[in-house]
């Protein structure tokens, strides 16, 4: 990869804006909470575990930026613009994970000095930063061995590098795999409406050297029912307590297919994903964009102009449906009503 | 409808360049054989019905343009002109048969003179296309039946209007229900890759007053998960004799999702589509288009640059996820081996 996707980096939040890929890979510099708030809601970051880290390095960037010497003052200024960043995005529970995360070292010991509550939050954010780096790595280590030699397999959306601070979840699967000296093929969803596939993960995987094919979105049945898809693997922006699974819409609409074709289905995403306050997938609030992300694209108008539109950008996929969660902490394997508690229970 | 998708007009083929909608509505004007083929080739015209028209009118095209009197020179000039009409598109069976069925008047009784023969392939075509109106109206009358009250039914691609010389086949037994009185809603999947459902249906529709709901693909199912959808009617591009239906790509998709959802999926098609010559899908030639089509919208590209891509146009829905086959002849239920041979053997 070029440079991390999203970084703290000369006093502010610097990340990729993915909306420019793949034609051109630049960079924003977030000097304010409310520019980062921005780049959460239009997506130039996007991904559940850098919008949580996003959300994190949002939290820095108002205590960093505080200028007298107030404790009350602080935690306030502090915990506001944390309450802000978490309205950026309603799905992703990783979030509101990393931002609790944040805000906890206020609830830790007693009151400090606004500088040593400052030096507590940089350290709390590197934290989060490295040990979403970590989580990659081992998530990644135990996806590999899911995949046999020569194994075709599906995604959808970007759960790579571009979504996390390091390779990425369901795509750091196969980073890890193609370390080992295993030969695969993968084949990208494009993922309408925003196209994440084909502008991210197929730019991504292209530099990576994974042999790769881009198809629509409506094309992965026929390549299941024509025997070229061995396994398919997601990421996931909240997984409730019964392992119902948020994540990018189509995933369901796979996770269906796979099951019609017989293809083991799973999920790839962090501890930090999983989100046991949520009892079922039917809790998950489900964010619905904007029209103009389905009428049109790159100002080319593609739709009759009032026509209605449907844009949730999120679906729920059953537990039932799910071979298993390749996590940092393992493969959790059903019944997930048990698995994930114990699993979330002795991890954290 | 504004006027006919297609139609002979001044000495030649004048058609909706539907590559223009919805932005425009623009008319193509084909005086000559090559350019009705590129027409045809990079879809100015599309839907089987409409291409099969064209095949016609196309074969009417080179007729009349014949300017000696030599009968025979008349006949493979003719000749030529639907062999090389017939190579536009692969899939479609409609184009085959309406060529067919005009190269057969050649056929009929004793070699006549090439003025005769010219009134033989014009009154032809003028049978063809008054034979795909009553057939569409025909079927609609028959498709309305099974639209309930308050119904919501999901569709793909266009199988509508700009598919054929009148109000189509699946939207044409939308259309029919609504001059009953029938109150229902439409979900339009928006057909990636070149967006038939986007820019022809959600267009038609909307100018019929159809309450319509334009979806990505990929949000089909999350749709029929969320019992919003009642009813699936596509089009079909070619039939074989048990029932296996090729047809824009995605609609096998839908098929898979609407069965594990136990919601009925039916194809319109006139007898025309079938093709009892062909015994499997299997054996149905699925056309592959340029990458370009995936990788990139009006010029905007999308993807990474030499990125490989599958794009098959259409895909094979097996008989047995179809529950009925709304033709001009009425509805056709399984066993389909068996009574799609016996409604052929009886219409045609």
């Amino acid at each position: 990869m070029p440079s991390p996707t999203i970084s703290w980096h000369n006093n502010g939040v610097r990340l990729i804006d993915q909306t420019k890929l793949p034609g051109r890979l630049v960079y924003l510099h977030c000097r304010d909470v409310k520019s980062l708030w921005h780049a959460i809601k239009r997506l130039s970051v996007r991904g559940a575990p850098a919008i949580g880290l996003a959300g994190a390095l949002g939290v820095r960037l108002a205590a960093e930026q505080y200028r007298r010497d107030d404790v009350v003052g602080f935690v306030r200024h502090v915990l506001k613009a944390a309450r802000y960043l978490a309205t950026s995005r309603p799905t992703a529970v990783n979030l509101f994970h990393c931002i609790d995360k944040m805000t906890a070292v206020f609830e830790e010991g007693p009151l400090k000095s606004v500088r040593q509550l400052k030096a507590l939050v940089r350290k709390r954010s590197v934290e989060l930063y490295e040990h979403d780096r970590k989580t990659c790595r081992q998530l990644g280590a135990h996806g590999a061995v899911l995949i046999k030699n020569h194994a075709s397999i599906l995604t959808i959306c970007n759960a790579g590098a571009l979504a996390t601070a390091d390779y990425g979840t369901a795509l750091g699967v196969m980073y890890t795999a193609k370390e080992k000296g295993k030969r695969f093929k993968v084949y990208a969803c494009e993922t309408r409406p925003l196209l994440q596939g084909a502008r991210l993960t197929a730019w991504e995987l292209k530099r990576a050297r994974i042999d790769t094919t881009l198809v629509c979105d409506s094309m992965a049945a026929a390549l299941m029912a024509q025997g070229k898809i061995d396994l398919v693997i997601t990421g996931a922006d909240r997984i409730a307590a019964n392992g119902d699974t948020a994540n990018k819409i189509g995933t369901y609409s796979l996770a269906v297919l796979a099951k019609h074709h017989k293809i083991p289905f799973f999920v790839a995403a962090p501890l930090s994903t999983f989100d046991i306050m949520t009892k079922t997938g039917k809790a998950i609030p489900i964010e619905e964009r904007a029209s103009g992300e389905v009428t049109g694209f790159g100002g080319r108008v593609t739709a009759p102009k009032g026509i209605e539109v449907y844009n949730p950008a999120f679906d729920v996929t059953p537990g039932r449906l799910i071979a298993g969660f390749i996590t940092e902490a393992g493969v959790i394997r059903r019944p997930y009503k048990r698995s994930i508690g114990l699993k979330l229970k002795r991890e954290t």
